[in-house]
Parts: C-alpha cells; structure tokens; sequence
C-alpha cells in the first residue's frame, strides 16, 4: 500500500510554523524578529533553538530596507548562496559567493588564512550597503571583524552571523555581539550553519510564509 | 587591535574532529559509522546528534562502494548537490539535482504533490545502483519509498534519509527505516537537513578528515 502523507507545500508550511508556534518561546522578540526566528526553527526541525538567537535593534527592518534598495547578498558557502529563494527577494538582488573565485588557492596562501576568509577580499568594493550572510565559517567571520576595523572599510547595513562548529564559531560570534559594528544577528555557540542562515535570509527577503 | 584566531584548514578540522570524539557517545557506532557521525555533529555543531543516527548493517561499506564504482548521487535539493565536496568523490561521480527540471511545476501538479517529490520521476530511470541523498523533503522520502513499492522500479544502492521538520519528516523516516528497501541510514526525528545530509555523502566519499 502506498502511504498516504500531505502533498500540498503550502499546508506543509502552515502546519509546520504553526506548530513551531505553540511549542517555541518566542516572547522575547518584537514582530519582525519573531518571524525570522520561526523560519529559522523550521529550516534546523529544532524548537529551543531560539534560545540562541539574538538581534540587534532594528536588524530586521534596517537589512529589509536595504533588501527594498537592491542591496547585494554576499554569502561565505556557496550552500548559502544556493539556498537562497529568488522569487522571495524584493529587487532580485545580486546573490553573491567568491569562495571559488579565480586565484583565491593563492590568495588564500599569500593571506596565510583559509579560502573562507580570502573570500571576502573580493566583497570589499562592493561591501557599503550590502547584506553580509556568514553561515559556515568562523574564519570569515573573524576576518569581516578585522577587515571593518579600517575605517575606510565599507559598511555593510546588516550582518548575518551564524558560523557553525567547534573551533572560533563561539569566539566569532561572541566578537560579532561585542564589537556590533552595523545591526547585526548571530545564533549564539556552536550551533549556526547554512541552513539556518538561509532562511534568516528568505524570512528578511520577505514576510510570505 | 585584529583578532587572532586559528587560520589553518587542517588544524581547525583536526581539533573539531578531536573535541567531538572527545565529547560525543559514540560507542554504538562500528568504525565506518563513526566517521560519518563525526563529520555530520561537525557540520550541525551539535555534540548530542549521534543518539539520532541509525544505519542499517553495513551500510557506508555498501554506499562507498557504489561510490567507487561511480554511482551518481541524487539529491532532492541544491543545498545538498551544490554542498558535496567534488574533489572526496572517488569516481568524479555526477551529482545530481533535478529539482528545477524543466517542467517540474507542471509535473507536481499533475501529480498532485510538492516539486520535491516530482523532481524524483527523473531519476527512476537511473536509479539502479545510485546513491539517494534526501536532506531537505520529506515529500522526496515518501515519493521514494512509494516507487519503490513497485518492484519494476530499479533499487538505488543506499539511502540517505536526512529530511527535516515539522510535518512528515519523522513519518516518511520511520517509514523508511520500518521499510528498509535498500541499505540506508537515518536522522530520526524532526532533525536532519542538508548540512548534515552533506557531510554524510563527503564522509562515506572518503576517508579523510
């Protein structure tokens, strides 16, 4: 017997985020926020993870608006990149990955930093206005820190910080929180990844659930 | 002041690898099972996932060696195919994403079900041999097991069954796991995704960490 299962995408979703809705804390975050933290909770199955989660605030307004202007979207993983809804974004805006960029073995070995981290030295013309997505690597993260210590630096109007792992995704994110340079959100530890960045993105992209 | 942080690829996986066998319960786990579960509580940050993963006996043994013998490996979303490490795969093995297929929309809806689920009538007739990789639908699981109760429909060599989330993910999983059709492995519950579905398909790829 074939099994039987709901089939239709859009029940699938209200199920889901109403579901995340009665069991996950939410009270904490004002509208805006709450939103982004349901999708995320529904990208990683795990209520609880909110507990995780921290904005600056008016994160959420302030990387919509610059969404709404046609701000690009430079991702460290090309799983971010990838994961990204296109119809969901206002201006079809630029979703942008150079971890494969041409040279960057070498600019990697020249920097003395991981291809991650090299990576970013291709966002820097580009970086004033734009959304920052770090949903893999503690080493970009780190080095978008150093980088923005130069006050010539741009500045990107938010940052999306959720390395994952077990060696500087804590430490980053712990820099990130403290230092706040632009509006900011991390998922706090060692729990972050791609899937969860993603959908911070998609929710920022637009309220459609 | 620039924060100083570990810069070097290999010493950041060494000592992830390290803080997770040092941490997590892996004792029920064979030696080719634990390098799996390694590399997927790498990939979610998330010491404590080992108690979710199940594979059926001999089951990396029977994935890899498809793998080598040049299985392509499909995959129910692009965070999963865009995520697999090209270079670990031991036969350049195609991966596979069939997702934005020409005529899927129109497919699903003939069908009668999600995108995700019909982007699996384009595998069937390479199937044989293959390996499957569901990190994201749980739709894809169900629509699998049910072409696979057709026992015309070629067997894929191994599944990996990783979808998330709220609704139909624990069912299409347990369902697989009470089927067993083919070797397989699962993420029971509501956990799962892509990341870790990824780092399931890099690690029975290969053997280094």
């Amino acid at each position: 017997m074939p099994y039987e299962y709901e089939k239709n995408g859009q029940a699938i979703y209200d199920e889901s985020f109403a579901t995340i809705r009665r069991e996950a804390d939410l009270a904490g975050f004002d509208a805006d926020e709450e939103q982004v933290v349901v999708r995320m909770i529904h990208a990683a199955g795990m209520v609880g993870l909110e507990k995780h989660v921290r904005f600056t605030p008016g994160m959420v307004a302030a990387a919509r608006k610059a969404m709404e202007d046609g701000a690009p979207i430079f991702c460290d993983a090309r799983m971010v990149s990838e994961g990204v809804t296109r119809p969901r974004l206002p201006a079809d805006n630029e979703v942008i990955c150079t971890l494969h960029a041409d040279g960057i073995h070498a600019l990697a070995a020249e920097m003395g930093n991981t291809r991650s981290a090299a990576a970013l030295e291709h966002w820097r013309d580009r970086l004033g206005g734009a959304i920052v997505a770090i949903g893999n690597a503690p080493t970009a993260l780190f080095h978008l820190l150093n980088m923005l210590e130069d006050p010539t630096c741009p500045r990107p109007a938010a940052i999306i910080g959720c390395p994952v792992g077990f060696v500087g995704a804590r430490e980053s994110k712990d820099a990130l929180w403290a230092d706040q340079p632009v509006p900011c959100m991390i998922v706090d530890g060692r729990l972050g990844g791609s899937a969860m960045t993603v959908a911070a993105i998609n929710a920022i992209a637009s309220r459609k659930e």
